[in-house]
């Protein structure tokens, strides 16, 4: 448990996504509403309002919300914000800009945090603005908390669907990193093989290597322990290492010995 | 620095972004590459590679990258996937499926971590594969490791370009994880309340409520810790606290004393 709080920085955290509600306000464009339905869907979120959006619903919206349909169709449009919000005792504000009174403001995956532990107590709505100047100063001032999601300094404005996409994967990763695997090898199909059997393919390796003469027993230089490092490192499993066992022994079964080797070459 | 180690879970990372590229493998929708070029921007990448897009150049791509032109302008637009990962050293396939053989698979998050570490030592690849169907299990077997996106087990399919956003963001989180503030007041424009001033403000108020017949000082009951806890639990900053001693004080000289509000209103 330790492992997975370290992981995802402030722990797993229960959540009630049912109380979760995305807000966008005066959308513009319904292809965005639809790519927002999508984005919720995938994470695991399911009701979405929409305050005064320009077009919708609209053959746009549905077509970029993919299999992500059904939050559409349940989605509330609203006329004016405090429809939307009226309910809710945590209400959290994206927001690019500086503000002239600093308002608590925390990264994306800061206030999925907030959110999670909100979600518990009371509704909550995570409000984004418009595509071309996100939410007004009075919207944000409605707001518990603003949100943000770091940039680059370069080019800070998020698509609108996008930055859905990253608070609402922040959110998912909050609830399930307890269940995600810590390791690439987690599912891995052969246990991973012993010392014990990775000395005798050492053994063996270095036997065959010598038996075809690409290791002078006399001269050995660092031929071993730069194998020894390659095959470390790559963590061989079991069935790996039987693999290896048989290409050594079928290459010594056809190797010529170095006498008879000499002798028919003599012959020629 | 602890604290942030603890925050991204995996430590703040170094990393090379120019050493990162993104691949797409034949995409099909020129909106998805301009959505994908601009998620890209926003997160501080600029090395865009399509392995045989179906059409690109295209309006919807430019259209979508917005202020992201130069990347798409810069893109390598090539007919084979050995031509975007040939010279690469380190090459990661994102991937939904499950393989019959398991390759080594990790989250976004962990990942980045990897792919970050990586950018150190020589050129990186991100594979994306096809909208409708991904990246071939002769492209997986070209990498050296799977990345998952953890999704809704009810709809797991995320758009093309939604997939590069996580991924960039998380790249970027790595990277700049130990530049965010931790807490919600760090960009805050006046100095947090002292005890001192809160004890003096408290008194204050207990006088005013008494004054204007709110409290009773002979059965208080327990308004005072109820304020005290509401006041407390917001952590009033020094501008607050005299907007609040300010109302306390303009209140109390308006207050008329109760003899002589008694005595008005015999005159009445």
């Amino acid at each position: 448990m330790l492992q997975y709080a370290l992981y995802s920085g402030l722990g797993a955290r229960a959540m009630n996504p049912e109380k979760i509600r995305i807000v966008l306000v005066e959308t513009s464009h319904p292809g965005n509403i639809g790519a927002v339905a999508r984005a919720m869907k995938n994470m695991g979120l399911t009701r979405l309002y929409l305050v005064a959006p320009e077009q919708f619903p609209d053959p746009q919206a549905t077509w970029r919300a993919v299999s992500a349909g059904d939050v559409l169709e349940s989605a509330r449009v609203v006329s004016s914000l405090d429809e939307a919000i009226g309910d809710c005792s945590f209400v959290v504000g994206a927001s690019a800009r500086e503000r002239r009174i600093p308002w608590p403001v925390l990264d994306a995956r800061r206030a999925a945090s907030d959110i999670a532990e909100a979600s518990l107590r009371g509704e909550v709505a995570v409000l984004f603005g418009r595509e071309d100047n996100g939410l007004s100063n009075e919207e944000l001032m409605r707001c518990n908390l603003h949100l943000a999601i770091p940039t680059s300094d370069e080019y800070s404005s998020l698509n609108l669907a996008m930055a859905v996409q990253v608070v609402c994967y922040e959110l998912h990763m909050l609830a399930s990193s307890d269940r995600l695997p810590e390791s690439a090898d987690a599912q891995w199909d052969s246990p991973p093989a012993t010392q014990e059997n990775m000395e005798r393919f050492f053994v063996h390796l270095e036997q065959t290597l010598s038996e075809i003469g690409f290791l002078n027993p006399a001269a050995p230089r660092q031929l071993m322990p730069r194998l020894r490092r390659l095959y470390s490192r790559i963590r061989l499993d079991e069935m790996e290492l039987n693999i290896l066992r048989g290409m050594l022994t079928e290459t010594q079964k056809r190797v010529v010995p170095e006498d008879w080797a000499a002798r028919a070459r003599e012959r020629r």
